[in-house]
């Protein structure tokens, strides 16, 4: 089972490497970023993707931005950190744990009283949410493969694994976990339009670690359900509000369909996925580019005359959810806030 | 409005022709069919397909292997005529309208006592099953323009227009009859993943007729219903058993997600379709190859080490349908095979 990182610094060159998403599966090239630019366009470019991973490449962000900045006054240099971090807030504005990783480090730094300070500052706040979120990851995992059967086949959409992570996964981290512990686990992933994530991202992963992975296009998910083929449903998050799981557009259709035919149908999510101040109704859902839906390979499938919608989100009410697998321990209806929060205040 | 043909006889050069459906729509190529062994192949490929056009395209069929039989006794010549039919038969095994307009073909030429006189009736044969396949169309949309809001949003799977018939359309015909009729339709297309029909023809189609014409992926219906956005399912059908509906893969999803959201399910179909004395068990689903799913114009999008899975067709059992739409009327729930036959026997 592999256990490395996706995205990390590398202290020799000082500078933030990542898996390149959008070539896999056909290539897989190591980035090195150096710059808050490349990152910004990385992130809008889905180079690197995933809520927990955004967590980490925004406390790594902010890292790079204290290497870029010049060496002048701390005050002149906090500025230019704190500009920044809006440019690279500004990205994706669905996942709250971009926010939620530059926010933590941009605190630490408030203690910092020289420019070195704040470097190694940023570098170690930065190191510690990425070895929290891999512990994270596998803490989601054992709960997780507590839920499962000890012999079943999960249906998965998107990529909630190591590459969305800094490593080991939330949704397939429960998989692994349950696979470690010995159990006969078989995975369906959807592909997940429009940008194939399920089938390049997710069945790269598994495949990768040997285990059993069979991609389908997302709308087979219900037909397979019918036939007594899927016994759990495992998603990742985007944002989980006090009433809704935001995650990669197609996810509510599996729920509703979960739901219809009565399988479990479980979010896999760090704390840092919450967002509990707030309701369905105040989250920007993201809509991306035309093209994304229309061009594959070298080819348009779509003419000219026609629209295109592309929101990169769903939102699923929270009565559709059977459960939510947290590093703290399952949230199991009924789920509210109060529970959410109490975690946190743990946390 | 366009009203022309996308698969008929061509006269002056005595074969088929057929608008190539899998170049659409980038490319629009008219394909002059001579042979049996051409049609077959492009009816496996899709260059042909919808279920009203196979019935269509097997009728031509007969019709061209009258044509390619030499002259010889009539005995022997309609043995050739009827292996060529076994051949065709066999390209499709869930689309019933393909064996019903061979055997229709088949039937008519029993009564030849040359072969120029089978040449004949072959072709008289074929052009009314076309000509009737049109009218049908008409009415078909005529009885489920009735059915719509004077203002509305429909959403549509997969291709069930005029290509998939031999013009105008079974579920889209249902759209174009509204529209003539004066009422605002607005279609959601779903781009019917995995060789994205609803993407490259229905959108093309509705588009090419100045109908307002919007592709999403499939995946986001269920979104798209619950924000409120889409009154209506109108999908075509494959085939009609005692208790299921087969249609594209991913129809069953929008059944099942409609009748949550409290949003009819309709089911455009000519009574060609139905297959009264079948139910659902005793239908083969066709699988089809795997680079359907895995290969998009010049690349590959899933690992080697992944398996996949790739019905053509699901089955929506018949109480998910709110009501199909044939072209002698419409049966609403509880809909029930006598009515199918009677229906039948009125024909």
């Amino acid at each position: 089972m592999n256990d490395s990182a996706t995205l990390w610094w590398d202290r020799a060159k000082d500078c933030l490497c990542y898996i390149e998403q959008t070539l896999l599966p056909g290539e897989y090239v190591i980035i090195e970023c150096r710059s808050i630019d490349r990152l910004a366009t990385a992130i809008r470019r889905l180079e690197v993707r995933g809520a927990p991973a955004l967590g980490v490449a925004g406390a790594y962000g902010i890292t790079l931005a204290t290497r870029t900045f010049p060496h002048e006054d701390v005050d002149t240099f906090m500025a230019g950190v704190r500009q920044a971090a809006e440019q690279l807030r500004s990205t994706r504005p669905t996942a709250i744990n971009l926010g939620w990783g530059i926010n933590r480090v941009l605190a630490a730094l408030a203690t910092a009283h020289s420019v070195d300070e704040a470097r190694a500052i940023a570098l170690r706040e930065a190191d510690a949410i990425a070895r929290e979120d891999t512990a994270c990851c596998h803490a989601i995992g054992n709960n997780g493969a507590a839920l499962l059967p000890g012999r079943c086949t999960v249906l998965t959409h998107c990529n909630a694994g190591a590459l969305a992570c800094s490593s080991w996964g939330t949704a397939l981290g429960v998989i692994r976990s349950a696979v470690m512990a010995g159990k006969e686990v078989k995975v369906i992933s959807c592909e997940t339009r429009p940008l194939l994530q399920g089938a390049r991202l997710t069945a790269w992963e598994l495949a990768r670690d040997g285990i059993d992975v069979t991609v389908i296009t997302d709308s087979m998910a219900a037909h397979f359900m019918r036939a007594g083929a899927i016994d759990v449903v495992i998603v990742g998050a985007d944002r989980i509000t006090r009433d809704a799981v935001f995650n990669k557009i197609g996810t509510y259709m599996h729920a509703v369909c979960a739901r219809h035919h009565g399988i479990p149908f479980y979010v896999a999510a760090p704390l840092s996925t919450f967002d509990p101040d707030n309701t369905e109704r105040d989250v920007l859902i993201e809509e991306r580019g035309r093209e994304e839906v229309t061009v594959m390979g070298n080819r348009t499938y779509v003419p000219d005359g026609a629209k295109v919608k592309n929101p990169a989100f769903d939102a699923t009410p929270m009565d559709l959810v059977t459960a939510i697998i947290t590093e703290k321990g399952v949230l199991h209806q009924p789920i509210d806030t109060r529970s959410y929060l109490s975690f946190r205040t743990s946390h």
